[in-house]
């Protein structure tokens, strides 16, 4: 396993947010991430945040406004990169909704993509493994969260890696990607033409298959543009309902998709998740 | 005096960020701004941000963090662009300290700005006659803040229009642009070769030639890249007291000029402006 290089650190609320990357196994080449350490971290709980199509590691450390809380909290924030980069797979950034920026949380089992598009390893296995080595975390101790496809692939992770994450939230999630528009492309190049491996990777599908399903806290904008055809989450509603497990859902008149609905709520999910994992 | 368009508006802890543009007599083209309304805003009274270099009408909203406190506080903020935009001045669009997202809050007098880039007079006279005429605010009552050219600008300003801003601070400012490099590049463009006309646009200057010199907040990380050849508080610090202006600065170890400098310490600011405004 590589070292992490550091290429900025900035003071925040007591804190330091870094930017970072490591040579991953995973993913055979550079991956990058953020990192927030809270006051005087040791041994620091994690809050896990997977962000959106189209983002990078930066998004949600200059405008999600979570270092504030987590400070408070002393809880450390994550946020991976949502793809790799560079990697010379041909067309990875031909659209903004398939490659860069947009790598979905799993691992791909298709030519071309298969060779380094593996985030689900990457996220869920190599990054805590790293993070544990190299940093006062105490990575035994994660909460997983995200917004869009970030919020999909924190569900989604949450009840794979059952043991890996401690507590789960989500805004705006992509609730069902077998059944929308966002998803079906994804998987398709991901995953391959055979839908019945897509349910694997599909919240409200394993939410039917799972044991058991975790609590989970969902904020939700209704004017977001993307809520009826993309995120879906009166599904993850009728899942929940089904396994009677405990579902959380917010619904907010007038939030939209945007950054400024995250900032707004974000001190919320800090304070649900620091809940599970402060001692 | 043309009306507002607004291309952008995002909830925002119950409040509103709206994105807006109009048609300036000032500066002779659109010119663009950024509007938080907090919850229920009826006559709120005003914070108003000029951004630093580089920066738009954007940076603020999206990065500092402040709708959180301001929407406790009942305060508005107004963030204008930091220049006019698409002028067709030759060289605009050349360095990114001078021109496009570099006004330096002055009214040009020189070819071939002086037709265009008239910030000054955009950003303390006409923007306030627009926004007391189109939203409900109350702007009798502004506190002016803003970070490195735009905290340079905020006590500019204060000081030369006293009855416009009732209370004043900044981040990181530019505190004498006679005596920088970046401040001789923009007035020696801007205002000419005349130097004796640059000091009616220097902090250091106007608070040692005018009456009354207002209470002043100023942050000012030491690990910042630009303190020493550019920003110099130490000239302030100086100027201040000869005058025996209450200057309250606030150095902080280990801070740099970035963002989660001014996310730290922005609610700060705001509670200041607000003992002063709120009634």
């Amino acid at each position: 396993m590589s070292t992490v290089e550091i290429h900025g650190r900035h003071a925040t609320f007591g804190g330091e947010t870094l930017f970072c990357s490591h040579s991953s196994d995973a993913c055979g080449g550079t991956m990058r991430f953020s990192l927030f350490l809270p006051p005087g971290a040791c041994d620091a709980p994690v809050f896990y945040w997977l962000s959106g199509l189209t983002c990078t590691e930066e998004n949600f450390m200059a405008k999600a406004g979570a270092q504030r809380r987590a400070a408070e909290l002393g809880l450390a924030i994550v946020a991976p990169d949502t793809s790799p980069r560079d990697t010379g797979v041909p067309g990875e950034n031909r659209d903004w909704d398939l490659g860069s920026g947009a790598g979905f949380y799993v691992d791909a089992t298709q030519a071309p993509w298969s060779g380094r598009y593996r985030m689900e390893t990457w996220v869920a296995e190599e990054l805590p493994a790293l993070l544990a080595a190299e940093f006062p975390l105490d990575m035994s101790r994660i909460g997983i969260s995200g917004h869009s496809m970030g919020g999909h692939g924190a569900i989604v992770l949450s009840l794979r890696h059952g043991g890996r994450f401690r507590s789960v939230s989500a805004f705006s999630p992509i609730c069902s990607p077998t059944d929308c528009p966002w998803g079906h492309k994804a998987f398709t190049a991901y995953l391959g033409e055979d839908r019945e491996q897509w349910k694997f990777h599909d919240a409200c599908e394993l939410i039917a298959r799972t044991e058991p399903v975790p609590e989970l806290l969902v904020d939700q904008g209704l004017a977001d543009p993307f809520l009826e055809e993309q995120l879906k989450p009166e599904r993850l509603e009728a899942a929940c309902a089904e396994r009677e497990a405990r579902l959380n859902l917010r619904r907010h008149e007038g939030y939209d998709h945007s950054y400024y609905f995250v900032s707004t709520f974000i001190a919320d999910h800090l304070d649900w998740h620091a809940r599970r994992l402060v001692r």
